[in-house]
């Protein structure tokens, strides 16, 4: 459940009721639900005890949760998350993905060429700030601008102040703005990853099912000055892992959920928006699969991507299904009401109510953009068009640019421009060919920008002649374009670059339309935060938005079709289950595993559920006991869980672990990785 | 290239064009183009020569072309022509699509569930009959009823006189019509098939290339009374096969070409129906992959769908790619404007230029209509459906009826109505679900007819229950429906009936919208070929209608990215093929072909190409020589080939063949099939 893949037009949104269900919530670190805790668990987490677990806390910026698990910089995630890096690092003949990896000394460790990690050290409210820059006078257009500016502004105060890399995050759609200020390790190196045949068992048919049997976990190791960091925050390891009943925590950064969403918004979600991304996806899927199917070296180029666009698929699917269902639709339907007719009732908050005509008037034009944008799109093309972008918005003072460029972000955003991880040009060629035929398709072949782009020849032609005439795969010739600033853009001859600024000027209108979409929304969602507190308290949390959050529930099974499934999977099933499936791909363990079933403890619980409130970008997130030490690690949630993207319940939906047993015992029997264990804890 | 899949509202067209390149042309039995095969190939067909070949030819209504070859009934075709049978005859304890079969003695022989195959005999030209029937007077519905009468009367009266079904088809898109009579044979029995593995060896990836190494072939028997039957005309097999660059003969029955489409129809093709067909297909080839992937009887169970639905995804992007090539279209739009015109410089011909305004105006209607049907489908609601619209179509004299339903019609209907072949729920239910699923995301969630479909319900709960509470999988409660009548379906309460009750009417609002768009462009592209007759002589060819053709051309190589690709590959070449792939799925020989690996004559032909001009629907035709010996056995296109549907060339497209020799030295070396080997040329 990594999310990486973004498409659509969905701005990251709030929620807030009175009366979250079960064990519903994401909450912020600096306003805990600590009554509620009391309450229902007897649990109360000091101020010591919260501190200890941000700080512990990781973020993979590629998309995923992570934590510190000694005082020497490991830290623990999932393979999933780390998969995009153990490809980089692959290569034909080292094929990290396939057969593993262990360093049996930190000499043998292995350079990531791209992974940031960030760890949350300090969080601050900057609303009144924020929201003195922009008032009830100003314009759409001038409100995008003076938004951005005093967010840019703040940031790079931040930054200048502390050196740490500093982001305002926007909560509650816009109800409040938090600068939120992380430590980055930019130095990581790949410790241990497990083969994918276990770290995925059971493949995409497995994928968001449970019961589970994966060991979907990767160590790494943060360096400062070429030496393993010393970390202060780490997670010890739990002796026994978790207790089934009892309540977990889980410490993560979930990517977005869409709760505070106006039915307006949910049904273009569900009619149009969501419907035409899985479109996308499964165009995707498919075109990924023919590459692949050519040779087992096109499979293993294809393979990291082909994963990321199937586990989308499938989340999008659950999520789909959960707003084709009546039920789901007619809760969510009642409360809007129920809502409205509060506000409507109260003379105060009666101004508010426009909120959700501003939403149905935006959610109309996002409608009409919806697969009018430009599709063309392949690895080398997006460096070609960071670049063309970066040199214009480089003219203007920081506030000015898009946030992107602004100051603040511009070292992560070099670290991605100027990657060595390998590009494969065949397989963009057919991406850009493909994304090519797409944007004849949707915006019309005889449109004068798709006659532009084709220049006369066939979408797969003239994806040929761009591949095979650029000089972006070289870093240092991305470099040299970068450092000639835009004289070098406007002079340049690289065919790419060339390509990328024919279609710059429309992918830039029509930011510009959803960048003022996205600040009437803000506007509005902000109002109706603003209602909901009022009717509803304020003991509540917002919507995700890939920053870091509290979620927890206890250790618990549940019932689906008649049948009661368990809480826990033992490793002995790993086994059983590849018996079940036999002959069937990704139903292979892998021979590490084969050789050392007589020596395995087969009874050591393998994965288990809680009923964490989560979704993607969890995936890599510790799970903590009372004691805060570590009994798991989340890598996924069961189907009935994906709905939770717009709507949470605890009847059937289920977040997956990785015990932390299980980890241990497959470290030291299967991976001989005596090492690692003993440094685990201290 | 089985062409079993139709999607989207394009209707049968036709083509003529003065100077056809190469060897373009899928021409007519009774009208070959006699004087151009004596100036190219020095060559005459006989009157005897044609009607032996003609006769010996062979309709799978299932969606192929076959041959007749031996005096007792034995039938060549594709392995994937007949997988369909081949699927239905399978259980999970007799996998014959994996294993393969080989019948030892006619009594071991499987008859086939609901296979129909054709013989045509008789073809004689109604245009006059059908086109006084509809005047300039008439009302387009009024033109529906008018023609869809005579021609009903035309096929009852010549079937009650001869007992032959009796077909009109629709030629130039309106510009003549034909009556097809066919001797029908429905008892038909599996001989001999090989296993998946040889026949489509490469699968999805090496389908529409070329080299390639597939022995896709399989033989049935036809009987009457029980009896092999006695057939007068079937192809001789050839001692040699076809000589290099000599000329061959391919008789078979093309699906669908749209060579004579407007600009404007073909820009609907490029930019929105293609687009969306392709997409339904994604769709669908996801979903049964997904269920295929949950165990091995699944993946059984969904194969030969899937195997479909990729074959027809892949096909329309090779046809879609052809439509986004610009020289593609700039040669077509300036014939276009050449014939407008000379059409607009002669007074006579003026009139007819109003047919481009006609097909623009139809054109639109149809891209208002795209993607706005019932998308609801399962294999029981199919059956649903039709026992629905028979009881109401049987209320009519049967000139009035939907032409499915006509008398003439009516043994086919029921003999797929009332198939014994399998329907496995439980993936019945999944494209039940999806397809549901489809209608929501298609009309819009809140959509009466939708509502009405969910019954408040979420859409896979909804098939559980439809597919849990239907009658319909038992034939013998089918035909007490459909013996029952009108007032039998009133009163049903059988849920799946319900839901098509439900359905019905707006399945027939839209029906009659396309039929009366198919009506105004038969008119008007009667009035095109009318032009072209005029403008460019009547020495030419209609548009595929999957009826009996003669395509023709040498056995030659082509060029491709620089390299000369031979017309041959030779059965040792499996081998390396195998060995190239290495484990790769779908590249692994059965266990047959490594067992006889010393045995067999690896420098024997395996499969070749020539230029004859072919479309999906050609698959299992027979390729004979001057002598009219069968030399081959048609079962693909190259992908260069699949832009034919909308412009035929020689440079690269090729037509695929199974070389005759290939056929008989597996029968006798791989299978031992000595008992076939005898009967051929019998």
């Amino acid at each position: 459940m990594k999310f990486i893949h973004l498409f659509g037009l969905i701005t990251v949104l709030s929620m807030s009721t009175r009366f979250v269900r079960g064990d519903e919530g994401m909450w912020l670190f600096n306003d805990l639900p600590v009554d509620m805790l009391r309450q229902k668990y007897d649990f109360e987490p000091s101020a010591e005890w919260a501190e200890h677990l941000m700080k512990s806390s990781v973020r993979f910026n590629v998309g995923g949760s992570a934590s510190f698990i000694s005082s020497s910089g490991l830290v623990l995630t999932n393979h999933h998350v780390g998969s995009d890096t153990l490809f980089k690092l692959s290569t034909p003949e080292r094929n990290i993905m396939e057969v593993g990896f262990l360093a049996k000394t930190t000499a043998e460790e292995l350079k990531a060429p791209d992974l940031e990690l960030n760890q949350l050290v300090n969080i601050q409210d900057v609303t009144e700030t924020v929201k003195q820059a922009v008032t009830s006078e100003m314009t759409t257009e001038q409100a995008v601008a003076a938004r951005r500016a005093v967010i840019a502004k703040i940031e790079k105060e931040a930054l200048d102040a502390s050196g740490l890399k500093s982001t305002v995050t926007t909560l509650y759609g816009g109800g409040r703005y938090h600068l939120y200020q992380y430590k980055k390790y930019t130095d990581v190196r790949l410790v241990w990853a497990p083969e994918t045949a276990i770290a995925f068992f059971g493949g995409d048919a497995d994928n968001f099912e449970y019961p589970r049997y994966c060991l979907d976990a990767t160590i790494f190791r943060v360096y400062e000055n070429d030496k393993p960091a010393k970390i202060e925050h780490f997670l010890k390891w739990s002796a026994d892992g978790p207790v089934e009943n009892d309540v977990v925590f889980v410490s993560g950064n979930p990517g977005r959920t869409s709760r505070i969403l106006t039915m307006d918004a949910l049904k273009f979600q569900r009619d149009l928006n969501l419907p035409y991304i899985m479109s996308s996806l499964r165009r995707q899927e498919i075109l990924l699969q023919q590459y692949g199917l050519r040779s087992k070296e096109n499979a293993r180029r294809a393979r990291d991507e082909l994963f990321g666009v199937q586990n989308s698929r499938k989340a999008r699917l659950g999520m789909l299904a959960g707003l084709q269902d009546p039920q789901v639709l007619a809760d969510k339907a009642a409360a809007e009401k129920a809502l409205l007719e509060a506000v409507n009732a109260d003379p105060k908050l009666k101004p508010l109510a426009s909120a959700w005509q501003t939403i149905a008037e935006t959610t109309q034009k996002r409608a009409e953009l919806l697969g009018k944008g430009v599709a063309v799109n392949s690895h080398l093309f997006g460096i070609a068009l960071q670049l063309v972008q970066m040199a214009e918005e480089d003219q203007k003072p920081s506030g000015e640019r898009l946030p992107e460029f602004s100051e603040a972000g511009r070292e992560s955003l070099l670290q991605q421009l100027y990657s060595e991880a390998p590009i494969y040009t065949d397989l963009d060629q057919v991406l850009l060919a493909d994304s090519i035929a797409k944007t004849l398709e949707q915006r019309g072949f005889d449109h004068p920008l798709c006659q532009e782009i084709l220049a006369g020849k066939s979408p797969s032609d003239r994806a040929a002649e761009l591949i095979g005439g650029t000089k972006l795969l070289s870093v240092e010739n991305r470099k040299a374009v970068a450092a000639g600033g835009l004289q070098a853009i406007v002079e340049s001859t690289d065919p790419l670059i060339q390509l990328a600024k024919i279609i710059n000027p429309e992918v830039r209108r029509i930011r510009v339309i959803t960048d003022q979409l996205d600040e009437q929304d803000k506007q509005a969602y902000a109002k109706i935060a603003e209602a909901k507190f009022a009717t509803e308290g304020t003991a509540t949390y917002p919507d995700a938005t890939f920053t870091l959050r509290l979620a927890f529930g206890p250790v618990m099974g549940y019932e689906q079709d008649g049948q009661q499934i368990p809480a826990w999977t033992n490793m002995g099933g790993a086994y059983d289950h590849e018996k079940t499936h036999e002959g069937q791909t990704d139903y292979v363990l892998p021979a590490s595993w084969k050789k050392s079933a007589d020596g395995l403890n087969k009874e050591t619980p393998f994965n288990f559920v809680c009923t964490a409130d989560i979704i993607g970008g969890n995936s890599g997130s510790p799970v903590v006991n009372r004691k805060g030490e570590l009994v798991g690690l989340i890598f996924d949630g069961n189907i009935q869980s994906l709905s939770g993207n717009f709507v949470y319940t605890d009847k059937q939906a289920r977040s997956v672990s990785v015990h932390s047993s299980a980890i241990r015992e497959a470290l030291k029997v299967v991976y001989g990785a005596e090492s690692i264990v003993k440094e685990l804890g201290k």
